[in-house]
Protein backbone atom coordinates (compact mmCIF):
# COMPACT_ATOMS: atom_id res chain seq x y z
CA UNK A 1 0.00 0.00 0.00
CA UNK A 2 1.66 3.53 -1.26
CA UNK A 3 1.14 6.68 1.07
CA UNK A 4 2.89 9.89 1.04
CA UNK A 5 5.09 10.79 4.12
CA UNK A 6 5.27 14.29 4.90
CA UNK A 7 8.01 15.18 7.54
CA UNK A 8 7.87 18.35 8.52
CA UNK A 9 9.76 20.69 11.17
CA UNK A 10 10.66 24.58 12.29
CA UNK A 11 14.44 22.65 12.45
CA UNK A 12 16.50 19.80 10.67
CA UNK A 13 13.62 17.61 10.27
CA UNK A 14 16.06 14.92 12.04
CA UNK A 15 13.90 13.89 15.04
CA UNK A 16 10.77 13.65 13.02
CA UNK A 17 12.06 11.77 10.30
CA UNK A 18 13.89 9.22 13.09
CA UNK A 19 10.96 8.82 14.90
CA UNK A 20 8.93 8.78 12.22
CA UNK A 21 10.59 5.95 10.84
CA UNK A 22 10.77 4.12 13.64
CA UNK A 23 6.83 4.36 14.09
CA UNK A 24 6.30 3.54 10.28
CA UNK A 25 8.80 0.35 10.85
CA UNK A 26 5.49 -1.56 12.62
CA UNK A 27 3.23 -1.07 9.10
CA UNK A 28 3.44 -2.99 6.19
CA UNK A 29 2.85 -0.13 3.58
CA UNK A 30 5.18 1.71 0.82
CA UNK A 31 6.09 4.89 1.96
CA UNK A 32 7.12 7.74 0.01
CA UNK A 33 9.03 10.43 1.88
CA UNK A 34 8.77 14.24 1.78
CA UNK A 35 11.43 16.23 4.17
CA UNK A 36 10.67 19.69 4.36
CA UNK A 37 13.13 21.45 6.99
CA UNK A 38 12.97 24.72 8.86
CA UNK A 39 9.13 25.32 8.54
CA UNK A 40 9.65 28.70 10.66
CA UNK A 41 6.95 30.95 9.07
CA UNK A 42 3.54 31.30 7.64
CA UNK A 43 4.36 31.79 4.35
CA UNK A 44 6.17 28.05 4.30
CA UNK A 45 3.32 26.74 6.23
CA UNK A 46 1.17 27.58 3.68
CA UNK A 47 3.55 26.46 1.08
CA UNK A 48 3.71 23.12 3.02
CA UNK A 49 -0.20 22.49 3.10
CA UNK A 50 -0.35 22.94 -0.64
CA UNK A 51 1.84 19.86 -0.93
CA UNK A 52 0.02 18.18 1.39
CA UNK A 53 -3.58 18.52 0.00
CA UNK A 54 -1.92 18.22 -3.73
CA UNK A 55 -0.32 14.72 -2.94
CA UNK A 56 -4.12 13.94 -0.99
CA UNK A 57 -6.20 15.21 -4.47
CA UNK A 58 -3.43 13.45 -6.74
CA UNK A 59 -3.69 9.79 -4.76
CA UNK A 60 -6.91 10.15 -2.95
CA UNK A 61 -5.56 8.47 0.63
CA UNK A 62 -4.33 11.26 3.46
CA UNK A 63 -1.17 11.92 3.01
CA UNK A 64 0.72 11.07 6.71
CA UNK A 65 2.15 13.88 8.22
CA UNK A 66 4.61 13.88 11.17
CA UNK A 67 5.11 17.49 12.05
CA UNK A 68 7.75 18.67 15.23
CA UNK A 69 7.10 22.63 15.33
CA UNK A 70 6.76 24.88 18.32
CA UNK A 71 4.84 27.50 17.11
CA UNK A 72 1.38 27.39 18.00
CA UNK A 73 0.61 29.54 14.42
CA UNK A 74 2.43 27.15 12.62
CA UNK A 75 1.17 24.02 14.35
CA UNK A 76 -2.47 25.32 13.33
CA UNK A 77 -2.27 26.07 9.91
CA UNK A 78 -0.74 22.47 9.28
CA UNK A 79 -3.19 21.00 11.12
CA UNK A 80 -5.72 22.61 8.80
CA UNK A 81 -3.97 20.29 5.93
CA UNK A 82 -5.55 17.41 4.62
CA UNK A 83 -3.30 15.06 5.67
CA UNK A 84 -3.16 12.88 8.99
CA UNK A 85 -1.45 15.42 11.15
CA UNK A 86 0.78 13.69 13.92
CA UNK A 87 2.71 15.98 16.48
CA UNK A 88 5.68 14.05 17.48
CA UNK A 89 6.17 16.06 20.70
CA UNK A 90 3.22 17.08 21.78
CA UNK A 91 2.03 13.82 23.64
CA UNK A 92 4.89 13.96 25.76
CA UNK A 93 4.40 17.56 26.67
CA UNK A 94 1.50 17.02 28.99
CA UNK A 95 3.00 14.37 31.47
CA UNK A 96 6.73 16.18 31.93
CA UNK A 97 4.85 18.95 32.19
CA UNK A 98 2.99 17.37 35.29
CA UNK A 99 5.99 15.81 36.80
CA UNK A 100 8.08 18.70 36.74
CA UNK A 101 5.50 20.94 37.55
CA UNK A 102 7.15 24.01 35.21
CA UNK A 103 5.54 25.00 31.95
CA UNK A 104 7.17 24.28 28.20
CA UNK A 105 8.87 27.38 26.86
CA UNK A 106 6.88 27.13 23.74
CA UNK A 107 8.53 30.72 22.04
CA UNK A 108 12.04 28.70 22.81
CA UNK A 109 14.61 27.58 19.57
CA UNK A 110 14.75 24.18 19.88
CA UNK A 111 18.45 23.32 18.87
CA UNK A 112 20.21 20.74 20.80
CA UNK A 113 22.84 20.75 18.66
CA UNK A 114 22.99 24.15 18.13
CA UNK A 115 25.88 26.35 18.32
CA UNK A 116 24.87 28.68 21.23
CA UNK A 117 27.65 29.86 23.57
CA UNK A 118 26.45 26.78 26.45
CA UNK A 119 27.35 24.39 23.98
CA UNK A 120 30.25 26.07 21.77
CA UNK A 121 32.72 23.90 24.07
CA UNK A 122 30.84 20.93 22.51
CA UNK A 123 30.88 21.61 18.95
CA UNK A 124 34.48 22.17 19.00
CA UNK A 125 34.93 19.33 20.49
CA UNK A 126 32.88 17.29 17.94
CA UNK A 127 35.67 19.16 14.93
CA UNK A 128 38.68 18.10 17.06
CA UNK A 129 37.10 14.88 17.35
CA UNK A 130 36.64 14.72 13.14
CA UNK A 131 40.34 16.31 12.81
CA UNK A 132 42.13 13.74 15.04
CA UNK A 133 39.78 10.34 13.43
CA UNK A 134 40.71 11.64 10.11
CA UNK A 135 44.05 12.04 10.87
CA UNK A 136 44.00 8.27 12.50
CA UNK A 137 42.11 6.58 9.80
CA UNK A 138 43.33 3.60 7.81
CA UNK A 139 46.97 3.36 9.41
CA UNK A 140 47.73 6.73 8.70
CA UNK A 141 48.88 8.07 11.68
CA UNK A 142 49.96 5.89 15.28
CA UNK A 143 51.06 9.27 16.92
CA UNK A 144 49.11 10.72 19.82
CA UNK A 145 47.17 7.34 20.56
CA UNK A 146 47.28 8.68 24.27
CA UNK A 147 44.11 10.58 23.35
CA UNK A 148 42.41 7.45 21.41
CA UNK A 149 39.20 6.67 22.88
CA UNK A 150 39.24 3.51 21.11
CA UNK A 151 41.56 1.71 18.01
CA UNK A 152 39.40 -0.35 15.79
CA UNK A 153 41.11 -3.33 14.23
CA UNK A 154 40.05 -4.97 11.36
CA UNK A 155 40.77 -6.70 7.46
CA UNK A 156 39.89 -4.02 4.53
CA UNK A 157 36.47 -3.26 4.14
CA UNK A 158 34.96 -4.56 7.24
CA UNK A 159 33.17 -1.27 8.04
CA UNK A 160 36.32 0.62 10.29
CA UNK A 161 36.27 3.85 8.08
CA UNK A 162 32.30 4.35 8.59
CA UNK A 163 32.49 3.05 11.86
CA UNK A 164 35.20 5.87 12.93
CA UNK A 165 34.03 9.01 11.56
CA UNK A 166 30.31 7.81 12.99
CA UNK A 167 32.08 7.91 16.20
CA UNK A 168 33.58 11.42 15.70
CA UNK A 169 30.45 13.03 14.02
CA UNK A 170 28.01 11.71 16.17
CA UNK A 171 29.44 11.41 19.86
CA UNK A 172 32.62 13.62 19.57
CA UNK A 173 34.89 10.21 19.99
CA UNK A 174 38.57 10.29 19.38
CA UNK A 175 38.62 7.01 17.04
CA UNK A 176 41.88 5.46 15.74
CA UNK A 177 41.71 2.83 13.18
CA UNK A 178 44.26 0.22 11.76
CA UNK A 179 43.87 -2.29 8.84
CA UNK A 180 45.57 -5.81 8.87
CA UNK A 181 46.72 -5.87 5.20
CA UNK A 182 47.35 -9.31 3.14
CA UNK A 183 51.45 -9.05 3.96
CA UNK A 184 50.49 -9.28 7.77
CA UNK A 185 49.23 -12.47 7.40
CA UNK A 186 52.07 -14.62 7.66
CA UNK A 187 52.62 -13.66 10.98
CA UNK A 188 49.82 -11.48 12.47
CA UNK A 189 50.23 -8.92 15.58
CA UNK A 190 49.43 -6.16 17.23
CA UNK A 191 52.10 -3.27 16.02
CA UNK A 192 54.17 -2.53 19.09
CA UNK A 193 53.27 1.48 18.58
CA UNK A 194 49.47 0.21 19.72
CA UNK A 195 50.46 -2.59 22.14
CA UNK A 196 50.52 -0.59 25.07
CA UNK A 197 46.80 0.48 24.57
CA UNK A 198 45.87 -2.57 24.28
CA UNK A 199 42.52 -1.60 26.83
CA UNK A 200 41.45 0.69 23.81
CA UNK A 201 41.36 -1.56 21.06
CA UNK A 202 38.27 -2.98 19.70
CA UNK A 203 37.92 -5.90 16.66
CA UNK A 204 35.67 -5.95 13.66
CA UNK A 205 35.13 -8.49 11.82
CA UNK A 206 32.68 -9.79 8.74
CA UNK A 207 31.58 -12.80 7.08
CA UNK A 208 33.76 -13.57 4.36
CA UNK A 209 31.09 -14.28 1.84
CA UNK A 210 29.93 -10.65 2.07
CA UNK A 211 33.72 -9.30 2.35
CA UNK A 212 34.78 -10.74 -1.03
CA UNK A 213 31.25 -9.19 -2.37
CA UNK A 214 31.86 -6.03 -0.90
CA UNK A 215 35.60 -6.04 -2.12
CA UNK A 216 34.91 -7.50 -5.67
CA UNK A 217 32.40 -3.92 -6.33
CA UNK A 218 36.05 -2.37 -5.70
CA UNK A 219 38.01 -4.55 -7.68
CA UNK A 220 36.89 -7.65 -9.61
CA UNK A 221 38.73 -10.65 -10.34
CA UNK A 222 41.44 -9.53 -7.67
CA UNK A 223 43.40 -12.08 -5.30
CA UNK A 224 42.26 -9.67 -2.43
CA UNK A 225 38.58 -10.01 -3.70
CA UNK A 226 38.73 -14.25 -3.85
CA UNK A 227 36.86 -15.73 -1.10
CA UNK A 228 39.62 -17.81 -0.34
CA UNK A 229 41.74 -14.91 0.50
CA UNK A 230 39.18 -13.16 2.34
CA UNK A 231 38.36 -16.47 4.32
CA UNK A 232 41.56 -16.73 5.34
CA UNK A 233 42.22 -12.85 6.74
CA UNK A 234 38.72 -13.02 8.33
CA UNK A 235 40.01 -16.31 10.31
CA UNK A 236 43.64 -15.24 10.88
CA UNK A 237 42.46 -12.03 12.27
CA UNK A 238 39.57 -13.87 14.61
CA UNK A 239 42.20 -16.03 15.94
CA UNK A 240 44.12 -13.09 16.42
CA UNK A 241 41.07 -11.05 18.49
CA UNK A 242 40.76 -14.32 20.73
CA UNK A 243 43.95 -15.00 21.32
CA UNK A 244 44.60 -11.54 23.05
CA UNK A 245 41.32 -11.53 24.37
CA UNK A 246 40.39 -8.39 21.87
CA UNK A 247 36.21 -7.44 22.16
CA UNK A 248 35.36 -7.82 18.57
CA UNK A 249 32.14 -7.88 16.81
CA UNK A 250 30.98 -9.01 13.21
CA UNK A 251 29.27 -6.20 11.26
CA UNK A 252 27.79 -8.21 8.74
CA UNK A 253 24.17 -7.80 9.91
CA UNK A 254 24.43 -4.44 11.51
CA UNK A 255 23.76 -0.47 9.95
CA UNK A 256 26.84 1.70 11.16
CA UNK A 257 24.45 3.36 14.20
CA UNK A 258 24.16 -0.58 15.57
CA UNK A 259 28.20 -0.99 15.09
CA UNK A 260 28.38 2.31 16.66
CA UNK A 261 26.13 1.52 19.15
CA UNK A 262 27.36 -1.64 20.22
CA UNK A 263 30.80 -0.91 20.31
CA UNK A 264 30.27 2.11 22.81
CA UNK A 265 28.20 -0.28 25.00
CA UNK A 266 31.06 -2.41 25.02
CA UNK A 267 33.81 -0.03 25.46
CA UNK A 268 32.04 1.80 28.25
CA UNK A 269 32.09 5.08 26.04
CA UNK A 270 29.83 8.07 27.18
CA UNK A 271 27.25 9.28 24.48
CA UNK A 272 28.40 13.38 24.36
CA UNK A 273 25.82 15.37 23.88
CA UNK B 1 16.37 21.66 38.23
CA UNK B 2 18.54 18.61 38.13
CA UNK B 3 16.99 15.73 36.83
CA UNK B 4 18.02 11.79 35.88
CA UNK B 5 16.81 11.13 32.00
CA UNK B 6 17.26 7.81 30.94
CA UNK B 7 16.79 6.72 27.34
CA UNK B 8 16.00 2.88 26.67
CA UNK B 9 15.47 1.03 23.50
CA UNK B 10 15.86 -2.41 22.15
CA UNK B 11 17.68 -0.72 19.43
CA UNK B 12 20.53 2.01 18.99
CA UNK B 13 18.40 4.54 21.54
CA UNK B 14 18.87 6.93 18.68
CA UNK B 15 15.12 7.92 18.02
CA UNK B 16 14.93 7.83 21.77
CA UNK B 17 17.64 10.39 22.47
CA UNK B 18 16.30 12.88 19.50
CA UNK B 19 12.94 12.90 20.40
CA UNK B 20 13.87 13.30 24.19
CA UNK B 21 16.42 15.70 23.36
CA UNK B 22 13.10 17.62 21.41
CA UNK B 23 11.29 17.63 24.26
CA UNK B 24 13.18 18.52 27.16
CA UNK B 25 14.40 21.39 25.22
CA UNK B 26 11.54 23.06 25.69
CA UNK B 27 11.62 22.47 29.43
CA UNK B 28 13.90 24.75 31.36
CA UNK B 29 15.84 21.36 33.78
CA UNK B 30 19.38 20.71 34.33
CA UNK B 31 19.12 16.49 32.46
CA UNK B 32 22.02 13.56 33.59
CA UNK B 33 21.70 11.16 30.44
CA UNK B 34 21.94 7.69 30.79
CA UNK B 35 21.41 5.86 27.51
CA UNK B 36 20.98 2.14 27.43
CA UNK B 37 20.96 0.85 23.96
CA UNK B 38 19.89 -2.87 22.98
CA UNK B 39 17.41 -3.68 25.78
CA UNK B 40 16.13 -6.27 24.21
CA UNK B 41 15.39 -8.95 27.06
CA UNK B 42 13.85 -9.71 30.34
CA UNK B 43 17.25 -10.01 31.98
CA UNK B 44 18.44 -6.69 30.68
CA UNK B 45 15.21 -4.61 31.78
CA UNK B 46 15.48 -5.84 35.09
CA UNK B 47 19.32 -3.71 35.40
CA UNK B 48 17.65 -1.47 33.48
CA UNK B 49 14.66 -0.87 36.00
CA UNK B 50 17.32 -1.00 39.26
CA UNK B 51 19.41 1.79 37.39
CA UNK B 52 16.27 3.79 37.51
CA UNK B 53 14.71 2.68 40.89
CA UNK B 54 18.77 3.57 42.31
CA UNK B 55 18.84 7.10 40.70
CA UNK B 56 15.38 7.63 42.40
CA UNK B 57 16.11 6.31 45.75
CA UNK B 58 19.42 8.21 45.59
CA UNK B 59 17.91 11.74 44.10
CA UNK B 60 14.23 11.65 45.53
CA UNK B 61 12.83 12.85 42.37
CA UNK B 62 11.47 10.26 39.30
CA UNK B 63 13.89 9.75 37.12
CA UNK B 64 12.24 10.76 33.57
CA UNK B 65 12.60 7.82 31.06
CA UNK B 66 11.77 7.46 27.44
CA UNK B 67 12.04 4.07 26.12
CA UNK B 68 11.27 2.95 22.68
CA UNK B 69 10.58 -0.88 22.96
CA UNK B 70 8.35 -3.21 20.58
CA UNK B 71 8.16 -6.06 23.44
CA UNK B 72 4.73 -5.99 25.52
CA UNK B 73 7.41 -7.98 27.56
CA UNK B 74 9.54 -5.68 28.58
CA UNK B 75 7.90 -2.44 27.98
CA UNK B 76 5.56 -3.93 31.24
CA UNK B 77 8.70 -4.29 33.14
CA UNK B 78 10.28 -0.63 32.24
CA UNK B 79 6.36 0.51 33.48
CA UNK B 80 6.99 -0.92 36.28
CA UNK B 81 10.26 1.09 37.30
CA UNK B 82 9.95 4.04 39.64
CA UNK B 83 10.66 6.28 36.89
CA UNK B 84 8.00 8.72 34.87
CA UNK B 85 7.97 6.26 31.62
CA UNK B 86 7.31 7.52 28.51
CA UNK B 87 6.53 5.46 25.22
CA UNK B 88 7.90 7.83 22.54
CA UNK B 89 6.04 5.89 19.53
CA UNK B 90 2.90 4.27 20.78
CA UNK B 91 0.91 7.47 21.20
CA UNK B 92 1.70 7.86 17.31
CA UNK B 93 0.56 4.76 16.63
CA UNK B 94 -3.14 4.18 17.73
CA UNK B 95 -4.14 7.50 15.23
CA UNK B 96 -1.77 5.42 12.75
CA UNK B 97 -3.46 2.22 12.84
CA UNK B 98 -6.75 3.95 12.56
CA UNK B 99 -5.88 5.55 9.29
CA UNK B 100 -4.12 2.65 7.63
CA UNK B 101 -6.91 0.20 8.72
CA UNK B 102 -4.19 -2.32 9.54
CA UNK B 103 -2.57 -3.73 12.47
CA UNK B 104 1.38 -2.77 13.63
CA UNK B 105 3.32 -5.71 13.79
CA UNK B 106 4.91 -5.82 17.18
CA UNK B 107 7.17 -8.54 16.67
CA UNK B 108 9.07 -6.59 13.93
CA UNK B 109 12.73 -6.14 14.39
CA UNK B 110 12.57 -2.51 13.70
CA UNK B 111 15.57 -1.47 11.11
CA UNK B 112 15.52 1.37 10.11
CA UNK B 113 18.97 1.75 8.60
CA UNK B 114 19.64 -2.19 8.72
CA UNK B 115 21.76 -4.03 6.61
CA UNK B 116 18.73 -6.18 5.48
CA UNK B 117 18.17 -7.52 1.62
CA UNK B 118 16.28 -4.92 1.05
CA UNK B 119 18.23 -2.30 1.98
CA UNK B 120 21.54 -3.81 0.87
CA UNK B 121 21.91 -1.30 -1.76
CA UNK B 122 21.30 2.54 0.19
CA UNK B 123 24.02 0.44 2.58
CA UNK B 124 26.16 0.00 -0.36
CA UNK B 125 25.49 3.47 -1.65
CA UNK B 126 26.09 4.99 2.09
CA UNK B 127 30.06 3.30 1.90
CA UNK B 128 30.27 4.32 -1.67
CA UNK B 129 29.42 8.42 -0.75
CA UNK B 130 32.01 8.02 2.09
CA UNK B 131 34.80 6.52 -0.16
CA UNK B 132 34.23 8.87 -2.53
CA UNK B 133 33.72 12.40 -0.07
CA UNK B 134 36.90 10.99 1.75
CA UNK B 135 38.56 11.08 -1.08
CA UNK B 136 37.53 14.23 -2.19
CA UNK B 137 38.27 16.03 1.20
CA UNK B 138 40.11 19.32 1.45
CA UNK B 139 40.92 19.02 -2.33
CA UNK B 140 42.87 16.43 -2.24
CA UNK B 141 41.40 14.95 -5.83
CA UNK B 142 39.45 17.18 -8.53
CA UNK B 143 38.70 14.14 -10.88
CA UNK B 144 35.40 12.53 -11.18
CA UNK B 145 33.91 15.47 -10.21
CA UNK B 146 30.81 14.56 -12.57
CA UNK B 147 30.12 12.06 -9.73
CA UNK B 148 29.76 14.66 -7.38
CA UNK B 149 26.14 15.96 -6.34
CA UNK B 150 27.17 19.13 -4.39
CA UNK B 151 30.95 20.76 -4.46
CA UNK B 152 31.96 22.68 -0.98
CA UNK B 153 34.26 26.02 -1.59
CA UNK B 154 35.10 28.30 1.86
CA UNK B 155 38.52 29.57 3.62
CA UNK B 156 40.36 27.26 5.42
CA UNK B 157 38.00 25.77 9.13
CA UNK B 158 34.36 27.50 7.70
CA UNK B 159 33.24 23.88 8.08
CA UNK B 160 33.58 22.07 4.95
CA UNK B 161 34.87 18.70 6.40
CA UNK B 162 32.32 18.18 9.05
CA UNK B 163 29.67 18.98 6.39
CA UNK B 164 30.94 16.96 3.72
CA UNK B 165 31.61 14.00 6.06
CA UNK B 166 27.80 14.05 7.42
CA UNK B 167 26.35 14.42 3.78
CA UNK B 168 27.60 11.02 3.15
CA UNK B 169 27.32 9.30 6.28
CA UNK B 170 23.80 10.75 6.88
CA UNK B 171 22.20 11.04 3.71
CA UNK B 172 24.44 9.28 0.80
CA UNK B 173 25.52 12.16 -0.88
CA UNK B 174 28.98 12.32 -2.96
CA UNK B 175 30.32 16.00 -1.40
CA UNK B 176 33.33 17.15 -2.43
CA UNK B 177 35.38 19.91 -0.44
CA UNK B 178 37.86 22.69 -2.00
CA UNK B 179 39.48 24.90 0.45
CA UNK B 180 40.39 28.57 -0.98
CA UNK B 181 43.84 28.94 0.83
CA UNK B 182 46.23 32.39 1.33
CA UNK B 183 47.90 31.88 -1.84
CA UNK B 184 44.79 32.58 -3.60
CA UNK B 185 43.62 35.66 -2.29
CA UNK B 186 45.12 38.05 -4.53
CA UNK B 187 43.54 36.66 -7.87
CA UNK B 188 40.78 34.77 -6.33
CA UNK B 189 39.10 32.73 -8.89
CA UNK B 190 37.38 28.80 -9.26
CA UNK B 191 39.79 26.32 -10.46
CA UNK B 192 39.25 25.17 -13.83
CA UNK B 193 38.68 22.12 -13.14
CA UNK B 194 34.98 22.97 -11.40
CA UNK B 195 34.36 25.37 -13.26
CA UNK B 196 32.09 23.15 -15.89
CA UNK B 197 30.10 22.08 -12.47
CA UNK B 198 29.04 25.86 -11.58
CA UNK B 199 25.71 24.11 -10.90
CA UNK B 200 26.91 22.41 -8.10
CA UNK B 201 29.23 24.93 -6.12
CA UNK B 202 27.83 25.78 -2.52
CA UNK B 203 29.57 28.37 -0.76
CA UNK B 204 30.50 28.13 3.34
CA UNK B 205 31.52 31.51 5.11
CA UNK B 206 31.99 32.34 8.82
CA UNK B 207 32.16 35.24 11.03
CA UNK B 208 36.04 36.17 10.54
CA UNK B 209 35.76 36.76 14.67
CA UNK B 210 34.71 32.97 15.16
CA UNK B 211 37.48 31.78 12.51
CA UNK B 212 40.29 33.48 13.99
CA UNK B 213 39.23 31.90 17.27
CA UNK B 214 39.19 28.54 15.50
CA UNK B 215 42.41 29.57 13.98
CA UNK B 216 44.06 30.04 17.13
CA UNK B 217 43.31 26.99 18.83
CA UNK B 218 45.38 25.14 16.07
CA UNK B 219 48.27 28.16 15.24
CA UNK B 220 48.14 30.33 18.08
CA UNK B 221 49.79 33.98 17.12
CA UNK B 222 49.91 32.83 13.45
CA UNK B 223 49.29 34.73 10.09
CA UNK B 224 46.51 32.48 9.57
CA UNK B 225 45.34 32.72 12.69
CA UNK B 226 45.34 36.68 12.81
CA UNK B 227 42.00 38.65 13.07
CA UNK B 228 43.54 40.91 10.03
CA UNK B 229 44.13 37.54 7.47
CA UNK B 230 40.71 35.86 8.60
CA UNK B 231 38.86 39.63 7.57
CA UNK B 232 40.75 39.29 4.64
CA UNK B 233 39.88 35.75 3.35
CA UNK B 234 35.89 36.00 3.94
CA UNK B 235 35.74 39.39 2.66
CA UNK B 236 37.37 37.96 -0.72
CA UNK B 237 35.58 34.90 -0.41
CA UNK B 238 32.42 36.40 -0.07
CA UNK B 239 32.82 38.99 -2.75
CA UNK B 240 33.55 35.80 -5.16
CA UNK B 241 30.19 34.24 -4.11
CA UNK B 242 28.48 37.09 -4.86
CA UNK B 243 30.08 38.09 -8.22
CA UNK B 244 29.70 33.92 -9.45
CA UNK B 245 26.08 34.20 -7.76
CA UNK B 246 27.00 31.13 -5.86
CA UNK B 247 24.74 29.76 -3.36
CA UNK B 248 26.44 30.56 0.38
CA UNK B 249 25.52 29.54 3.98
CA UNK B 250 27.11 31.89 7.12
CA UNK B 251 28.16 28.72 9.48
CA UNK B 252 29.11 30.52 12.57
CA UNK B 253 25.25 29.85 14.31
CA UNK B 254 24.95 26.79 12.76
CA UNK B 255 25.32 22.84 14.22
CA UNK B 256 26.80 20.59 11.33
CA UNK B 257 23.14 19.53 11.34
CA UNK B 258 21.56 22.59 10.47
CA UNK B 259 24.53 23.53 7.93
CA UNK B 260 24.05 19.67 6.11
CA UNK B 261 19.93 20.30 6.51
CA UNK B 262 20.20 24.24 5.00
CA UNK B 263 22.16 22.91 2.32
CA UNK B 264 20.04 19.90 0.74
CA UNK B 265 17.28 22.18 0.74
CA UNK B 266 19.01 24.95 -1.10
CA UNK B 267 20.53 22.44 -3.63
CA UNK B 268 17.49 20.32 -4.12
CA UNK B 269 19.28 17.16 -2.39
CA UNK B 270 16.74 14.45 -1.60
CA UNK B 271 17.39 12.79 1.67
CA UNK B 272 17.85 9.12 0.56
CA UNK B 273 17.11 6.32 3.29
Amino acid sequence: MKRNVFYISDGTAITAEALGHAVLSQFNIEPEFHTIPFVDNDSKAMDVCHKIDTAYTQTGVKPIVFYSIVSPEIKNLINNSQGLCLDVVQSLIAPLQQELNISPVASAKRRPYGLTENNMIKYDARIAAIDYTLAHDDGISLRNLELAQVILLGVSRAGKTPTSLYLALQFGVYAVNYPFVSDDMNNLKIPPAILPYKNKLFGLTIDPERLSAIRQERKGNSNYASLRQCRMEVSEVEALYRKLQIPYLNTTNYSVEEITARLMETMSLQRQR
